[in-house]
C-alpha cells in the first residue's frame, strides 16, 4: 500500500472544458482540452493539486444544465487532490481533500467546495473517491435515512456492482439483510456475489427478471434501492413485500427525458402494497459527510467494506469516460488518474 | 336534532347480493335483491339492525376480489347500526355501532367487525359512516401519519368536495396549512371554498389545471393528497415543492387495471423533487380507529368540522349507487337511508 502516490507540479494548468451542450449522455466530442496559466491564489481559497478525478453519473446532469455548466466552462467533477497552498484557516499544505474541484489538474476551491478530509492516512487516495466518496456515503446515508431494513429482509439493489451499489450490498449484508443484485454483465454478477455482499445477482440483459424476483422473493422485496429507473423499476414495484420501500437514487436507465418517456401507471402499487418511496440526493446532505467517511474509513480498515476501482490515465481520458460509464463498460469505481500531469497529451 | 331516528324490525333479513363479477365500476345489474330469515344468533356474535349502509369507493375493490366477495354473497359495505341483541361481553343492546356489517337490514357481526361505538349521544347516526367514519378517520389518520404540513404549506387535494376530501380541507386549514382542492364541477368547487376550509378550488373538468397548479402555487406543493391517480397526478407531481409527500389514497381516475395502462414515468421528478409517495389504507389502522372517531366527534360537536352528506332511501338503492358514486354525481357523504325497512319494495 502506498499512501501518497508521486505526483508533479506543472507550472499551468490544463482542464477538460465543455464544448458543446450534450444530447443524453455526454460523449467524448462534447468536451475539449484547454491549457491556462495560474493566477496568484485569492484570499479565502485553497489551491488544489488534483490526483484522481472522479467519473460519475450525476455529471450528466451537470453537462445538461447551463445553470451548473456554461459552455467553455471546465467541466465540473468530483476530484481527490491534495492541497499545495493555502489562504484560508481551515486547511493548511498537505492536507488530503475530496469534493467538487473539476476536471483539470489544479483548483483554486472554496471551503465550500470540500466534501471531506482524509483522516486515516493507511488509506490509498483513490478510496475517497470511491468507497469513501460520494458513492460510499451515499450508500451509507440513504439506506440510514430511509432503509429501515431487518434482518432477513431480502432487498433488491439495481447497478448492484458499481460504485454505490456495491457499497449496499455490503452494509446491508453487515447488517443482516439478504441483499440481491441485478447487473448489466456475467462478471459483475460474479463480483455482487464474490466480493459484495450479495446472496445472489442477476444479468438483467440475460435473465428472465420477472421470474428471477419471483424466486428470489416469493413474499416480496422489503426494500429496492434503485438507481436506474425505467422498465426494471416497474418490474420490481410488483414484486415487493407489503409496506415496502423504495429509495430512488439515479434514473440511470433513461436516456432522454424530452420527450416525457411513458411506463406503466404505478399509483396502484403504492397504494395496494402501501409502499413508500422516496427520492434521495446525496447533495442535501453535505452537513454529514465528513461524519459519514469517518464511519465508512473504520469499515475498510477493519476489512469489513471491500471496493474495486478502474483507474484511467491521463486527462485526455476523461472526454471518453462518460460514454464508457454509461455503457456499463467499466468494472468498479471509475477514475481518472491524473498523478503524472505530463502524461497527458 | 333527533339522535336516534324511528326504525322498524322486519322478521326477515333482507340483502344486496352480488349477481356476477363487475367489469371496473360496479352496475346496478351486478347485484340482486334477496331474502333470507333470521337464524338464532351464535354464541360471540351480536346482532345488529343497520340503519344507514355506507357507499364507500372501497367496495369496488371488494366486488372485484373473490376472496374478498364471492358471487351471490352479500355485497360487503360498511353501515352504522343499532345492536339488537349480543351474545358477546363487550357489547349490549342499544348500543349503536359502526363497521363492516354489509348491504343489508341485520347483520350477525363478530365484535373485530366493529370499528367503533358511538361515545357522543348528541351527534346524528349517519355521521358515523361519514366524518365519523371511514372516510373521517382515514383523512385524520393518514394526515396524521404522513402529512408533515407546517403552517403556510400549500397543500393540493384531489376529490376535494368528497367524503375525504373534505375533511381533508378542514383538518388542513384548521392546522394553519393552505389547502387547494380539485373537483369534478362547479357547485363542488363553491363548496370546497364555502364549507371545507380550501383557499381555492379548480373544476378539472373545465380548468386549465397546469396553469391553475403554476398559478396556486409557484414554489410547487408540499403535498398532494390523492385518492384519484391517473394523468392529475402526473400533472400534481411536477408542480410539487421539493421535499414534498405525496400521500396515494385511492385510484378513482383508472376505471381498470386490465389491461395496465401507462402514464408518464415519475421516477426521475421523485429523484430531482426528493419527493416522498406513499400509499395509505385505512383498515392498516383499525386499532387506532376508535380513537380516532373521539378527536372527530369534539371537533364535529365544537363546531370546527362541517360535513355534507346525500341519503339515498330504501335497500333497493343499494345497487345503483356505486354506478353513482364513480360518475361523481353524488353532493356529500353517499348512504342509503334504510331506517324503515319497509320502504323497500
Amino acid at each position: 500500500m502506498k499512501p501518497l502516490p508521486d505526483f508533479d507540479l506543472p507550472a499551468g494548468n490544463r482542464e477538460v472544458r465543455l464544448r458543446r451542450r450534450p444530447q443524453g449522455v455526454p460523449l467524448r466530442t462534447d468536451f475539449e482540452l484547454a491549457e491556462r496559466p495560474l493566477e496568484p491564489l485569492p484570499a479565502g481559497r485553497l489551491r488544489i493539486r488534483n490526483l484522481y478525478l472522479s467519473v460519475d453519473p450525476v455529471q450528466r446532469g451537470w453537462a445538461a444544465d447551463p445553470a451548473a455548466t456554461a459552455i467553455g466552462a471546465t467541466m465540473p467533477s468530483l476530484a481527490v487532490g491534495i492541497v499545495i497552498e493555502s489562504r484560508c484557516d481551515d486547511f493548511r499544505e498537505g492536507d488530503i481533500v475530496y469534493g467538487r474541484f473539476g476536471w483539470q489538474i489544479y483548483c483554486d476551491a472554496a471551503p465550500a467546495d470540500v466534501f471531506s478530509r482524509r483522516r486515516d492516512p493507511t488509506l490509498p487516495l483513490s478510496l475517497y473517491a470511491g468507497v469513501l466518496g460520494m458513492p460510499g456515503v451515499t450508500a451509507y446515508l440513504a439506506l440510514a435515512d430511509l432503509a429501515a431494513t431487518r434482518p432477513g429482509d431480502l432487498v433488491l439493489v439495481s447497478t448492484a456492482a458499481g460504485a454505490v451499489g456495491s457499497v449496499v450490498g455490503q452494509l446491508l449484508r453487515n447488517a443482516g439483510a439478504r441483499p440481491i443484485g441485478i447487473a448489466g454483465d456475467d462478471e459483475k454478477v460474479r463480483r455482487c456475489v464474490s466480493q459484495f455482499g450479495y446472496e445472489s445477482a442477476f444479468n438483467y440483459k440475460t435473465a428472465l427478471l420477472a421470474d428471477a424476483f419471483a424466486a428470489a422473493a416469493p413474499e416480496g422485496f422489503s426494500l429496492y434501492f434503485d438507481s436506474v429507473g425505467g422498465p426494471i423499476l416497474d418490474l420490481a414495484i410488483r414484486h415487493m413485500a407489503r409496506f415496502g420501500r423504495i429509495i430512488q437514487c439515479g434514473t440511470a436507465a433513461t436516456a432522454s427525458w424530452t420527450p416525457p418517456p411513458s411506463g406503466l401507471r404505478n399509483e396502484r402499487e403504492i397504494l395496494m402494497r402501501r409502499l413508500s418511496w422516496t427520492g434521495f440526493v446525496i447533495f442535501d446532505h453535505l452537513a454529514r459527510f465528513d461524519a459519514a467517511v469517518t464511519a465508512l474509513e473504520a469499515m475498510v480498515a477493519g476489512g469489513t467494506l471491500r471496493h474495486d476501482e478502474e483507474l484511467l490515465v491521463g486527462l485526455a481520458a476523461a472526454p471518453g469516460a462518460l460514454e464508457h460509464l454509461f455503457a456499463g463498460a467499466n468494472h468498479g469505481k471509475l477514475l481518472i488518474d491524473i498523478t503524472r500531469a505530463d502524461s497527458a497529451p
